[in-house]
């Protein structure tokens, strides 16, 4: 029997697997845990940038019969443990996994909290919509950031909600959550520059080309008042007057890709 | 009796104003009918940049009661019509507007769609998550771009979702919703410029101090061939290799302040 066809299958709702995924797709993943990853494009990412994942879970008919990406997604998880699960139980876990066929559930390396986070990063302080955090998390990878740090408060990085709205960034970049302000100005080394409304200066007058620690802060609330008394940078995106604020994915898409104008124009230079 | 008091009081479940309110919520206003504002800060914004609305609901207990938020719009609400709900029953209408106490029934004036778009201006290409079209008008507001057309396909612009991501975005623009391609190429004066991954021109080489018509596309799709070909400029945001795309709303935020950057250093010079 080749190990092209070797899988497991299931067929009942009370399955003890079938009843641990469940709780993998409810709650978020965390570092040392298992993660869900739901549908085909998670998935895609995760085997380019990472590799196998702990288990590769497929819905029934047979993979063999689904789409040109099922099958590829079928083939290239040859080496990995494999579950098919019975038509519908894909489902019972979730809508998005159960809809597209397929899920993984992937082991997370154990975070090295205690070590110091040099050069660009991101730090993201009690923002709690999971679209705006997976947002920026794909603005850090597209704009070269791979270092993005979270405090307690802000919605889970590794929830489906933000697994799937960061479209694969979540590979790509370093990500430590859970932290409180101490543990933040402790690891981080480049200077902290963080977005207000208040006393900042306009973003377009800073020399970003030096390394920078980004602050971008919770959605109503702003910056935490202890990391912007410890900024040695407060800026702000110049808008026109009489408007409110810029979401803060918007905002933060606005200064790391000015950063990256920069960087760019001095490499060209 | 002063007019400080006067108001209507809805008690039953099956009052049919209630009815009606119900479907507001449920229903995308659209140009020429009620729109429904859900929540303290869209009715603060509504009063701040149009004036009074067509009808001010609010929750018993009496506004009066209630936090200097509400007791201020109740009172700025007195030469319009008011009606108070009895407890629970904006809970029925809405669950944001239920929590907060107020919401606003508004007219919309009927959209001059035969009229030309001079200058600056945002085409929203089948954009689908209210999130997204939202985050893309706040950020217009912020940039100073005050008219947006959305195609056939996008989130409908006055529904509650969108309004809520917008936070009163909607006030400072001119929306045009519904259009097909011919309309859109009908309308707009500005060279289109549109956002493509592939055989584009970096943002950053562009000169965008004169009028530009942005066109974003589709969240998977893009935007349709149809405007692509018919775009004078297509540019992409220079992104690190191996990453996918940018969320479209980020991808917005960061063409549109590339403009005002140039356009503040233009006017600085």
């Amino acid at each position: 029997m080749s190990s092209d066809i070797e899988f497991k299958r299931v067929a009942s709702r009370q399955n003890p697997f079938l009843k641990s995924l469940r709780s993998r797709a409810r709650e978020a993943g965390r570092a040392g845990a298992p993660v869900w990853l739901e549908g085909v494009h998670l998935c895609q990412e995760y085997l380019a940038r990472v590799g196998l994942p702990a288990q590769a879970i497929f819905a029934a008919p047979m993979p063999e019969q689904g789409s040109a990406e099922l099958r590829a997604l079928w083939r290239a998880c040859a080496q990995a443990p494999r579950v098919v699960l019975e038509a519908g139980l894909l489902d019972t876990v979730s809508d998005v996994a159960g809809a597209q066929g397929v899920g993984f559930l992937i082991e997370l390396p154990a975070a090295a909290h205690g070590d110091a986070v040099d050069g660009d990063c991101v730090v993201l302080d009690r923002v709690q919509d999971p679209g705006n955090v997976g947002s920026i998390l794909r603005t850090c990878a597209a704009a070269g950031v791979a270092q993005v740090l979270l405090t307690e408060g802000s919605a889970a990085v590794w929830s489906g909600k933000v697994l799937r709205a960061a479209q694969g960034a979540h590979f790509s970049l370093r990500l430590l959550e859970g932290l409180d302000r101490e543990a933040v100005l402790a690891r981080v080394r480049a200077p902290l520059a963080a977005t207000t409304l208040d006393g900042g200066a306009s973003l377009y007058a800073q020399d970003l080309t030096a390394p920078v620690a980004w602050c971008f802060g919770h959605e109503g609330q702003g910056v935490d008042p202890g990391l912007l008394a410890a900024a040695a940078l407060r800026v702000f995106v110049p808008q026109v007057a009489a408007v409110e604020s810029l979401n803060v994915a918007a905002a933060a898409a606005v200064c790391l890709f000015e950063q990256r104008r920069q960087r760019l124009a001095r490499a060209a230079a």
